[in-house]
């Protein structure tokens, strides 16, 4: 455990660096406002999650946000927390439907176009978000990490910081009220880049700017009557059983035969024929690249590569995400990979010697949670002191991941396609089971049941288990202490070791056969 | 695994021991109508595990079960299964309330008595127990187990079984019709008593007659006006849940102060305080015994020790559950313990050479899976002849335990009083987090609020995980893999190295501080 009291960094060494910045390097290009132990450039999960953590061991750190009061990044302002606040609202549509069943309404209650409340609870959500934004604020100043908020840039090659502020903002630790564009420079020992990704739209298609992205589902103040998402990746899923279930006419462009292509097959085939066959998801596949949108009077026709032309309210990419580098990476040289983001070392380590990145930035395993956890084992590393901490690096191996698809699913390890490159399809053993959660025996026809489907990849004769893929109500729940379990080397015969708990659908992840 | 194709178990000299009998031994009292490897009474949870998995392995079997076409005993007919849809039928009350935070509805639609339609809902329930019971029989006669219905109980010391059929029935295995108390004499070479346990009704209260149990509670035809259930563990609060949340008037009445008094007191506290101050149920704490219940008029006056008198339409005794145990044990000598459960060593072994016992009867971890592991344990020992299931014995340590209160409440391990007795209070860190989940973000006031508590125990230097108790949604499903890790021997270190998933609640459980 840390202990958090007693501040084990001693800042003497950066104290003095600092009254010599000022003074004896005064005449440099720009003023130098304050130096700091650290400087982390996006408040977002990963860098709130270092500063916070630096600051603990007692660190002077700053933090630049760009967006003017919405520090928690894509995570809680257009990701993570408004996505599963929705997903919850169209879970809840499919609750209304099933009271029937359940002896609650007279009538099996469809929730139709113009029957959610979408401005009321838009509102709803926002105000929840402005709420953690609130949050996050108070954190920050409770560990006592200065924040301001503009777009940061390297001003040398030195890694100076020059931050032109986003917003007029009183700025407590320069005593004083700020004016926006106004710009201060900080300098740092040590500097994280941490500014996250954005979404892609896609430069070469033509009219490409009618289409929004996930960002701009978050705005829209009005459901639209339908929608046309491209990209079966996790969140074009996720935003396609959210319209759908509120009612919304969803088409869902497919370059494949299936959804969910980063994930094991039975992810894919399970979720691809519920969309299609039960939830009213219009998937269509084998589409072909986007070629052409065009506006036609308030709605935008997408002209797919198969010759579909599908006319549509709104167009959302949902093609990927990209790293958001706008910070003058040039000046100080950083390294970038060949999808354009930062290079780093297993320690987080850039091309520069004192700058660090980590989070969707750097682009290895793009989940809040691997942000947070990278973001605090460097801080460990860097500021704790503690030779315990020295050799702690962030493990990017079996991080479970979930989708908030309808119904939901989730995955650690290997695919069955990875497990069999890696171990020889003889040397694995694949448990599956497919069957319908006792939520549903109550449904009076088989359209209103949701699906199980759990598949256990084991590996040698010990049979260890090195993937687990679940699709079906509660599985991001379920997931998490297999998760432990798994990480801790769990064989099939530690699953089977554990009572099962009745009736639960978790349980027959301990009896499969 | 197991190899099911080829039986393992040589049977010829069981064979030899039956035309033995049925010759040689023919003046012996009553003609055995066929002599089997494997003898089973009770067609429950743990006795057909045991049956199958006895056959799986070729052991020529007979299952006694004294309800005529109700295989699946306590857990199928009268216990988790119409509970947990009861508990469903409850939940899905409290989601209809909250449609409107989800703008899914104009008004709040709580659920009041008259609402819910019981009778339909209840014939539903009792089809799908049905069901069940065909899934049975057909699983029995996939594995070539015989069955019959009937009252089993011993003939004589030698073990054989005299059934008393319980109704009409073809059995196919006698190539004949038979008649209701008609009576048939088996014998076998080993014997299984698993006949399971009954609700307490407490003989010497006045007019404790008047009362029902949880079987009579599954058979109300009409949803009462008002119920008072007597008891406040697991069955009791599920109960109370069930009733209050479909709008019946509840009064639950506690001997002590909080409820569910076996489990940890985060447990206790957080479900006790959500039930009074939030769900509706009027709990009446320190209430002393039941002295007198009485008729007034169609309603049942129920007399409390601390002097309260309860007006109710039904009353519910749920103090407990004793071993069913009218079989003739006198005829085998059985010995038994102090609460009247049959005595077992740790192999199943009771004091008789050829009677083994488990399930409720012998009153050791009273769950179903616990049932259904036992049996096919002793099975494996029994019937396979595999030497690898010699010492593979039941474990009834780190058992996982739910209890469908609303919301839900999950257990493993040690409470902090047991933990405390065995480790010392200053080798123990104990880990709590009270948070709203996310759902609940969006209600408008904190009533509508359903809370979660999670206590983590952990012993030793190591922080060994030696409880985890959970109350919240998705108790149930989330306890299952953290059972798994725990079962391994996690420490707080396992828990907190496997990466979040996040937004769920199970994620705190890794990030615990």
């Amino acid at each position: 455990m840390f202990n958090l009291k007693q501040p084990k960094f001693n800042n003497s060494i950066s104290r003095l660096l600092q009254v010599q910045r000022q003074f004896a390097m005064a005449p440099v290009q720009q003023q130098i406002a304050k130096h700091y132990d650290y400087l982390v450039i996006g408040g977002g999960s990963g860098g709130v999650a270092s500063a916070r953590r630096a600051a603990q061991y007692g660190a002077n750190v700053l933090l630049v946000e760009a967006k003017y009061k919405q520090l928690g990044g894509t995570c809680v302002n257009v990701g993570c927390v408004p996505k599963k606040v929705m997903w919850y609202a169209a879970d809840m549509a499919h609750k209304k439907e099933q009271l029937k069943a359940y002896g609650l309404t007279e009538e099996k209650l469809h929730t139709n176009y113009g029957d959610f409340q979408w401005k009321m609870f838009k509102d709803k959500r926002d105000a929840y978000v402005k709420r953690l934004n609130g949050i996050y604020e108070k954190n920050l100043e409770r560990e006592k990490v200065d924040y301001v908020y503009g777009y940061a840039a390297f001003a040398n090659e030195n890694g100076d910081v020059e931050v032109t502020l986003s917003a007029d903002q009183e700025i407590p630790f320069l005593s004083a009220s700020h004016k926006k564009n106004e710009k201060l420079v900080f300098s740092a020992d040590k500097v994280l880049i941490a500014t996250g990704g954005e979404a892609i739209i896609p430069p070469s298609v033509e009219g490409s700017e009618l289409g929004i992205t996930s960002d701009g589902f978050f705005e829209l103040e009005t459901q639209p009557k339908s929608v046309a998402i491209v990209g079966v990746g996790y969140i074009g899923v996720e935003l396609a059983g959210v319209f759908t279930s509120l009612g919304t006419k969803t088409d869902l462009v497919a370059r494949g035969d299936t959804v969910l292509r980063a994930f094991d097959d039975i992810i894919q085939t399970t979720i691809t024929d519920y969309y299609v066959d039960r939830l009213g998801v219009n998937v269509i596949k084998n589409s072909g690249s986007v070629t052409k949108v065009e506006a036609a009077g308030d709605k935008k026709k997408v002209y797919l590569g198969n010759g579909e032309v599908l006319e549509t309210d709104v167009l959302i990419w949902t093609l990927g995400r990209k790293a958001l580098l706008n910070m003058g990476i040039d000046k100080v040289g950083l390294e970038l990979g060949k999808k354009g983001h930062i290079v780093v070392n297993e320690w987080q380590e850039t091309s520069h010697p004192k700058i660090y990145s980590l989070g969707d930035v750097v682009g290895n395993v793009e989940l809040t949670p691997v942000a947070i956890a990278t973001g605090r084992k460097l801080s460990n590393r860097l500021f704790s002191g503690n030779e315990v901490y020295a050799q702690d690096k962030m493990d990017f191996s079996n991080v479970p991941s979930v989708v908030f698809s309808h119904p939901e699913a989730g995955s650690i390890g290997l695919t069955t396609k990875q497990a069999i490159e890696k171990y020889g399809e003889e040397n694995l053993k694949i448990y599956n089971t497919k069957f319908t959660p006792m939520f549903y025996a109550m449904m009076e026809t088989d359209a209103d049941k949701s699906p199980i489907a759990y598949r256990l990849i084991c590996a040698g004769p010990e049979e260890k288990v090195v993937g687990l893929h679940l699709v079906g109500d509660s599985s991001a729940e379920i997931l998490q202490g297999f998760g432990v379990a798994i990480k801790m080397g769990a064989t099939k015969a530690d699953f089977d070791s554990c009572v099962a708990i009745h009736p639960t659908s978790a349980e027959e992840l301990v009896t499969l056969r």
